[in-house]
């Protein structure tokens, strides 16, 4: 039975003996930002997928990879365990935002949830802001629950401009902020700077170079090019498939409903 | 009281000793192909119903039969109990999917519940895969959880072509096969190629041949093509009135809201 | 607290001693058929207020009336207790129905539980079959959930038409008859044939004049005229001021979501 | 976590030893009429916050403060404790309204707790009535759960005319007063009358002249014309980034349900 907030831990939290890791958020969103990071650095670290969340939110439909095996819609939790001196990361990965209003916030939960069985001791969201046109020189936006947290971002290019975003953060990445200061855990949202209109991965890189420094690890940047270039390509195939699978469902929707 | 979802067991499941019977689901969708299918086999096999299934999250609504009486939507489970060389069926057809994005995911669990009851050792879902214009030779396009079940597919005739369908699979149709991976049940749907504007028998027979072969079963195709016919006739006959009484609805919204 | 479907009875059940009543259900629908007849048969006959429902299902707001006093929208059950050869009802009016699919199942789960209260033997539901042009002489069309209630309408002169309505039955009225089948109550949909558009004294005259036969009560038809002449104005009236109020609360939405 | 509603008592309502104190309701609205009279009360008065509201029925964000910090959308209450002859009085201001249907009871549910809690004598709910044209000259209508409450208002100055608000009283203003008098505590909603097309310190001041008169306060008025305008820049501003961002989130839409 799948549950309406279905958690499924893949080993124990604590086998891990993390010490102090940073919760790291990356799922879908505004130029795919926010997703392009995260993915990224569980696929260019040494990381272990410990969670797998599938949900009554997400769209109620499957997959269907290229070798004709379907998968559930699903968003994951990977683990980095530093051999060095940067901290430990748990970060969230996934498909899906909440495709209702109230589920962002049953989901939002979880994700707290999993974030305080690792002792998660500051968590960083992913996302994009979008401005609408193109940007020559992305730079990252940020937003905290935390006033410390914005002198220490501040000094690592991050910039604070009065009245942005000026109509809030939607989402896990705007929620997860605020539940976590109910827990008061430091939270902050990185935002690249992005048109707004394609995956992009130059606001991405903005982010990732900002994480880089903060985290002290190093991950190859090119990869983030290429990357984005193979994302793109998906979510235009994908998109023209989805809206011929949509139009045939609606076409149908009489059908649909026949005794 | 009428749960929300409300599972009515005619029988006992024990009673008809089935020996790994496999669970087959058809239910509206693209082109009907599906439901044309499971219907099919409903009528042609020698089937008896077990299980009625009601749902708050099917239309409110009843329908009125020829002769004046009503009957609540309702989805069936029958028994197909084989007594020569082909598996035992446990058979879901029915009037609707959900309307609502999360009772899917309520329905599919109460489906893969009843699937459990009678120890189901596989599941097929069957349905359309609508491309837009007239199919000259329809075939069969394959997904499923598990890849053993894709090579046997395969040697059917069954095609698993990459990429497609791009769009995923939407409805109980795809989720049942995620929802059974997770108790590890092999499960696979299978698709009729079809233009996706009416109900077609002729993609429909392409399932069911596969079906056949498979199953070691044998039903007439003829039938088939009259089945369609008045299933095509029918919907018609309900678009036409439900037009009228959506548009009466809501001409009558104001009214319906006076105090 | 308001529950989500809040029943409050003003009276034990018990203390009516009931015989078999009948219950009969007329709320707000097409051409307000159903409404008019049920809230004529309160007002004429000598009945008494014993139920009143509130719900999360209902609209969110209050109703202003004249001298400025607010209420709830709400409905309510009359209680009829027959001193003559006419058998006891329990009478269902009220404002409005669900505005959500899954909340006309609960409501429609808490109306049957009053039905069992008074242990009612029979359920007529009242409501009009819209056909979109204006009808000269309007009859009654029939569903039932019982052969022999379809014949014993018909003797009253309940038209069973085939394939009407073709579109099943919508809300309370129909999915009424459907709770009651699983509960072996005989139950049956007395629809008026109207144009649609209006408040259709004609088409609800239609509906009296067959429950008055077969119930053997007598009440004055002229009123019904005036009633709906009432209600047309209320109405009229109504559906300007909303048109007004909605106008002003979506002109009003951005600043609605003001922080 | 963060429940459905999210109640935060910052300190025990007994602490205060309150004495019959009356509960006022000024949230966003038609105008913002209550919103900026209940938001001028709390900030004129010496008011201390005791409650913090959150819930899944707000939208799913946070906002962005201008130095970078963020705050969940939220409700709170102010107590205001007497020391002259007006009432001590309970004040629910806030961010929002529910964004959905049923939210609004269930909200409205949790703010009837809280009087209650606070053993509140009275309620005055806070609106605008929108009228759709420039008003002159402001007047004050009003509704009540209780004809005596209607008496005592007219002979300050507020008007019952016969047949307004025609539509009813949407929301958290509306609902107070239905749930309200279920628990036999007077009620009345005060609306200024105003276009409805900005934030309207007219109107406001209108309902704050009678509040002043009926409790026996003395706030400022000037302020309130202030507020108004600050109000009126910062509601511009966020409408047009919340446009901006709600275009971005839609035209993002197929990417975000990217797999």
């Amino acid at each position: 039975m799948l549950q309406k907030v279905n958690i499924n831990f893949l080993k124990d939290p604590e086998e891990f003996k993390l010490s102090d890791p940073i919760f790291i958020e990356g799922l879908p969103g505004i130029g795919h930002v926010g997703k392009l990071v995260a993915d990224h650095l569980v696929n260019e670290l040494e990381t272990e997928k410990i969670v797998e969340i599938c949900s009554h939110y997400f769209p109620p439909q499957v997959m269907v990879e290229e070798d004709g095996t379907i998968r559930m819609p699903k968003n994951e939790v990977y683990v980095y365990k530093s051999n060095s001196g940067s901290p430990d990361l748990v970060i969230l990965v996934g498909d899906f935002q909440s495709i209702s209003s109230e589920g962002h916030f049953e989901l939002v939960n979880a994700y707290m949830d999993i974030a305080r069985k690792f002792n998660c001791s500051k968590i960083f969201t992913l996302g994009g802001y979008g401005v609408g046109r193109l940007v020559e020189e992305p730079y990252v936006l940020g937003a905290a629950n935390n006033k410390e947290l914005i002198s220490e971002l501040t000094s690592f290019g991050v910039r604070f401009d009065k009245g942005e975003p000026g109509g809030g953060i939607i989402g896990a990445s705007g929620l997860l902020l605020g539940v976590a200061e109910l827990d008061n855990i430091p939270a902050a949202c990185l935002m690249g700077v992005t048109s707004g209109y394609m995956v992009d991965p130059k606001s991405a890189s903005a982010v990732l170079d900002i994480l880089m420094r903060m985290l002290k690890i190093e991950v190859s940047v090119e990869a983030l090019d290429e990357r984005a270039k193979e994302m793109e390509k998906v979510i235009a195939q994908i998109k023209e498939m989805q809206e011929t699978a949509v139009q045939q469902w609606k076409s149908d929707e009489d059908l649909r409903y026949f005794g």
